[in-house]
């Protein structure tokens, strides 16, 4: 049973904030292309980033001004231009973003993140921006705070938006969170661009702490074609104006609140695996029986990570002997001959050694537009799940000409 | 300068082999299926083999009986039928594979080396095989020998051989070498089935060292899609027919004769590359000025691995932030501020900062059939090359749909 419950909502939608999305023209096509979210107070905040050898200026950024007080009032995010590998004058890019934000709002400089997302190598066009973000404060409503999600995308086809509430201490806390992502996703201790708000009073070393371990079981796990962004960012901010208790590990319902932050963070993972580029399935792979969480892992992200797994399922075909391939070059130390494969409820291999099954049932199955591969390892307890899509013609497609 | 020259030739060119290969009913299509190497006399051999953990039958037993003497007579090949996921039935049919060309060619069992291709997880068509190895002796002569090349083939379209030819000891040396290979191809430490045969007098031990050194630089340096075999498997037989004095460390030629022997064994890796399912294209990474071979290698291996750069090639679009960001997820430990990027001859990125080029070269450039991705880390003197293909339609088109 769980504390939460899943409500319809926006970035917003916690106690004290406000966001919006505009177009001011760095993409080509006239779609929203700059986001704001603002805080009403300062709010202790969080983040994970990027492993990327070549992590993108607004990461360096916004580590650099979180790393001082753990706070942040507002968060600035552009997509179409990911100001990645554009050198000193992206990083004095990333900061203008963050003075021109600062001083529109009248919030310290070091409280605003930046993020950016879209081509790399390309010099952010800062007449536009500059232009965009005076515009941001008259752009901000009541009604404003849905086009958040939507000026952020970039390939994605859908709006990813996840909000959830839970009593602590008596008081209502609300989390919502937003993110977007479809191709370049294999997220490493990061992920795409994720934001997280919440009302909830709570420790800011125990926040990150939260958003940390619950990034490894959700963004962590998720893949579309292997590559990890240079872009990646998840930030958390936590306003504090639920009024409970604050939160620490010692708070009777710590366990409620990440309960509810998880589901969150895992219904934004699963929604950028969905939205893959070109993706038709939602696959899910469970790895349960393993000897560490560590090995399940491995095994989890061997499997949703194959191309050739990815397009069987595109095909419905049942090829369940590139699972077990999959499963076989994982590296990870489990036995050879103990292993059960199911698609959904259909077991196609008992103790690593193919079963009868019927072809019609599991074409049937596979045309599902969510497929389930379970794999019982059947030589311990752990298990992991790992998240994905499908690899289809259409990933092709959108991947041969996306510069042009 | 190299001592070694290419020649016409197939796997059989070298003194004292004959090579075969029949249709015998195992694929569903009339072609090629079943093919034969047979060496006059025993040969010093060395193999290695795929580490996925679910290694087929025929890995196996090959293994078992070349470990016993080092040396072999016969190799028997399937096509269209992996003999992988088939548990002791399937040990018990490559056996009897092995038994059967044993008996039909007068070799010692343990001498005949099994290999097997195809569709994982079904047992073999034993019935098609035994009838088809009765068929062998008959259908070997003095013509027979380029069959061999064909009948390993599965989605592969075009045929892998090459051949050499160099003086040691004044007497003429022959390597000639045959490969299949096409999808599944991420090798490890092995690699899709690979066959080399060789004239030269050499030790055994000393074969097995500069097989496992050279597959470390060529067909451990190829990906098409990721994915590493349950049945990887070079096999290389030396008969020593060509009457040189027997080659080891200390011989005054051996690094001529190692030379002729990475030819062959990097013309057949990067022939599989090209011919990789759907590719149009053969990518060829090259990593200079890195800190050590690793980091090279690792570099090399993440870009080439790419989808993003794959499809970027396929669509003929020169986008460098791929191959920047795939740098940047490689895990090797270099450094961010160095690196200089070229598209054949054009340079598109100094110390990791974009520099303007033409863009119609580059396009021009990028529609050729051979695309070379340069990358000068500027930080050591180390280097590796990688090799792999386009990601296209036809990828998806193949994958989608192989066992049906």
């Amino acid at each position: 049973m769980c504390a939460y419950q899943v409500i319809e909502g926006h970035i917003a939608k916690p106690q004290g904030y406000q966001a919006t999305g505009i177009y001011s023209g760095i993409k080509k096509v006239e779609k929203l292309d700059l986001g704001l979210i603002l805080s009403e107070v300062p709010a202790a905040s969080a983040a994970v980033y990027t492993t990327n050898l070549f992590q993108a200026p607004p990461c360096h950024v916004t580590r650099e001004s979180l790393e001082k007080e753990g706070k942040l009032q507002a968060v600035v995010v552009n997509s179409g231009n990911a100001n990645a590998c554009t050198g000193s004058k992206g990083v004095d890019d990333a900061k203008m973003m963050q003075h021109l934000v600062s001083q529109s709002f009248g919030v310290p400089k070091d409280y605003v993140a930046v993020a950016s997302t879209g081509v790399i190598g390309q010099f952010l066009p800062m007449d536009c921006i500059e232009e965009g973000i005076l515009q941001l404060p008259k752009a901000l409503n009541n009604e404003s705070a849905p086009l958040f999600s939507q000026s952020i995308m970039t390939t994605d086809l859908i709006e990813k938006t996840v909000c959830v509430e839970l009593p602590i201490d008596g008081k209502k806390v609300t989390i919502a969170g937003t993110a977007k992502g479809s191709g370049m996703i294999e997220p490493n201790m990061a992920t795409m661009l994720g934001f997280i708000t919440t009302d909830v009073k709570i420790e800011q070393s125990y926040l990150q702490k939260l958003l940390r371990k619950a990034t490894d079981t959700t963004f962590n796990m998720i893949t579309v074609d292997g590559d990890t962004s240079t872009n990646d960012m998840v930030v958390l901010m936590a306003n504090g104006m639920a009024e409970n208790n604050e939160l620490n590990e010692q708070h009777p319902e710590e366990k409620e609140f990440y309960q509810a932050l998880l589901y969150v963070m895992q219904e934004l993972a699963k929604k950028i695996a969905r939205d893959g580029e070109g993706a038709t399935k939602l696959i899910e792979v469970e790895v349960t029986g393993a000897p560490s969480v560590e090995a399940a892992r491995q095994v989890a992200k061997s499997v949703i990570g194959s191309s050739l797994v990815k397009t069987a399922v595109f095909g419905a075909d049942a090829n369940w002997g590139r699972i077990l391939c999959a499963v076989g070059y994982s590296s990870a130390p489990i036995q050879a001959d103990k292993l059960d494969v199911f698609l959904g409820s259909i077991q196609v291999v008992e103790a690593s050694f193919p079963i009868p099954f019927s072809e019609e049932e599991a074409y049937a199955y596979l045309q599902g537009d969510t497929v389930k591969i379970g794999i019982h390892l059947n030589e311990g307890e752990y298990q992991a799940i790992a998240w994905g899509c499908d690899l289809t013609y259409d990933y092709v497609k959108i991947n041969a000409h996306y510069r042009t």
